[in-house]
């Protein structure tokens, strides 16, 4: 691969013209898009309209002038671009504080099943927030187990098998549609975390027969900073499942003003306190870009950037724990390396923002919309020169940062 | 009361200089202040900071550039005006959530004692959630009774009286001191619900010796709308009580990424999932212009609004819902009438802000900081107008709206 062929492959690019809708810091190669999305420039004025117009001139009245909806009319943004019906999802609260409202509310549908099922190292907050839950049901317990042991953990006292799609470290992806099967051949649900898949590759989860799921909206989406995050509940548990954070947001009738707790029907009754609107303006900004876009344009430059920083990396000998064949992984890729920490705040130096995972892992995000293959290309030569000539050894690489 | 003597209270008004820091809509008298708090200008360009240079340029090293300490920041910003220190409030959530975490906190931390204590016409949601609390705690039970029953209601079965301050309706406040020696005096502890008295009253939660609080920031606070909430425990239970939405956010070292939870010390163990960057600038911005107020000059400010308008009101032959005696409600006013809602709409078509609350309240919020002794009187002519022309009769004023 030459920087030649990087520049044709951005000439035919379709997805090439998304790069111009994104403030791109000069002097920086972005590859952290997965942990905290590029700002897109629309949402500069939607957030200060938001603010000057909305909130400063229309003050209270604005929850009647879009305000009070945003969840469902962000949720319904989402819902194409991870396979289900508008109705289906809603915007809300953190992405853990929604896997704790779903993990709960599918362990009190069958008492006679008690059991979450979840994978050794996935993603931390899934793992806490499971802990939490299972102890909000009596009788029921968390079991965490290495991912070849998933299919045996699976059987007739298990509830719900939590899993992410894409791993946060690896970016090896669950075949969504098997997984899914696996539960409900046991009579399980499944609960997908989509953090790392949404926006990053095609989701189907009403092809796949999905139960539950969760994501987050400040990575792939482009809802900024702790963005809102979204939960689908798929049609046929909506009035079966109950939220057990029940707040006044999912009341069938806030505004009456009820002692008691009734839940509303549909996805609303999964909002629980007022909603974050300044989070939402950012999220709804995000999401109107991706209204036009074909998902298999996503995956196939997805994969296209992919190839050239693996090039790179295994020029540098570097050691990829991403699975190599596109359909088993998500849009990030990751390298094993003893000093992996170090490298990666030289890379930081030179202008190429990947993250460091504890203890040996460097993760680079590669966002479709955001980057050319120019780029990685650029960003490839520069890991090459810093692995090979030890600059990552310099004690100025020592001080730790931590990101999300 | 005439016009010039309201203008002579302004000029000897030591808070008359807040009203120019914030955006104050042309042709409104704004009284719903403590639904939605007006939008100070300094946040106009925070927020535009916090989008375009520290999300925009500095992209995910944000968060170790103010994001990831922002809600304990924000959290130490609150304390002085609720009468805690610094390290026993931490910004996190909504309120709804805040309250889930501490009601099934109190109730895990002696399991004889199994029942919640509240008031039958609590803020809906603090009733609401506390349904879904229960739930999480075997054996555990809410009990709604009314203000006059609640010393009878608490026992030695009781674990935790949950009541708002200052209630949302009538403005009437508790005396915080008082119930919660009269719950420690069973054994149980006391969660105050201060969302429309932070910012509103002085508050002194240590002197009064309470054990938790939760609050709203997008009221008196002015953080904008759905704002981030805040929580407060008392330092002797920092350690004793668990957070049940037990997220990496509020774990001892969530970029050590380890699959088992174990809860930070400090509030921080209260945060659960990523906060919302962007609802806690705007609430840090809020809480800037609190720095140098003294709560006492806010009190007398508010009392002395309240007299005003008062006085409209009764001219008006409104039967008025609020405590007279200033030590005894917040920084509300509301008035009962069989066409309350009409009256609102009416007000509001004279650019004169209320609120209307099921089913024959008008609640009029007097925030100190942003509201002349003029504003004040200007209002109370309005209202005395409407109601002696009956223009509130107009069909025109018959479409519902709603408001938080």
């Amino acid at each position: 691969m030459t920087l030649d062929q990087a520049r044709a492959m951005d000439a035919a690019d379709p997805l090439a013209h998304y790069r111009a809708q994104f403030v791109c810091p000069p002097g920086v190669i972005y590859l952290d898009g997965n942990s905290l999305g590029q700002l897109p420039l629309a949402t500069v004025t939607a957030s200060a309209n938001a603010i000057t117009q909305a909130w400063g001139e229309r003050l209270i009245r604005g929850w009647n002038e879009g305000w009070i909806d945003a969840p469902q009319r962000v949720g319904a943004m989402i819902a194409p671009l991870i396979g289900a019906d508008a109705d289906e999802v809603i915007s809300a609260d953190s992405t853990s504080v929604n896997l704790y409202k779903l993990i709960v509310a599918a362990l009190r549908l069958d008492p006679s099943r008690k059991v979450v099922v979840s994978e050794a190292g996935n993603f931390p907050t899934d793992l806490h927030i499971a802990e939490g839950a299972v102890a909000a049901v009596a009788g029921a317990e968390l079991q965490v187990v290495e991912r070849a042991a998933l299919p045996e953990a699976l059987g007739d006292d298990t509830a719900l098998l939590l899993l992410t799609h894409v791993h946060y470290k690896t970016a090896a992806r669950f075949d969504m549609a098997a997984w899914t099967k696996a539960a409900h051949d046991v009579g399980a649900l499944v609960c997908w975390d989509l953090s790392h898949s949404a926006g990053a590759v095609a989701v189907e989860l009403n092809a796949a027969g999905a139960d539950l799921a969760v994501g987050c909206g400040y990575k792939y989406l482009n809802g900024g900073p702790g963005a809102p995050a979204f939960l689908y509940v798929a049609k046929r548990w909506q009035e079966k499942l109950h939220n057990p954070l029940s707040g006044w947001m999912g009341h069938a009738a806030p505004f009456e003003f009820a002692d008691g707790y009734e839940a509303a029907s549909g996805m609303k009754r999964w909002l629980t306190g007022t909603p974050c609107v300044l989070g939402l303006v950012g999220l709804e900004s995000g999401l109107k870009l991706w209204a036009d876009i074909d998902m298999r344009h996503v995956e196939a430059k997805s994969a296209a950037l992919w190839n050239i920083f693996h090039v790179a990396g295994t020029a540098a000998a570097l050691e990829c724990v991403t699975p190599t064949d596109p359909t088993q992984r998500g849009s990030h890729i990751s390298f094993r390396h003893p000093q992996a920490y170090e490298i990666v705040q030289a890379l930081i130096a030179r202008g190429v923002i990947g993250d460091f995972r504890d203890p040996d892992i460097m993760r680079f995000g590669l966002t479709p919309l955001m980057l050319s293959h120019e780029d990685i290309w650029r960003a490839g030569e520069i890991l090459r020169e810093i692995v090979a000539s030890g600059r990552y050894r310099d004690p100025e690489f020592a001080v730790r940062y931590a990101v999300t």
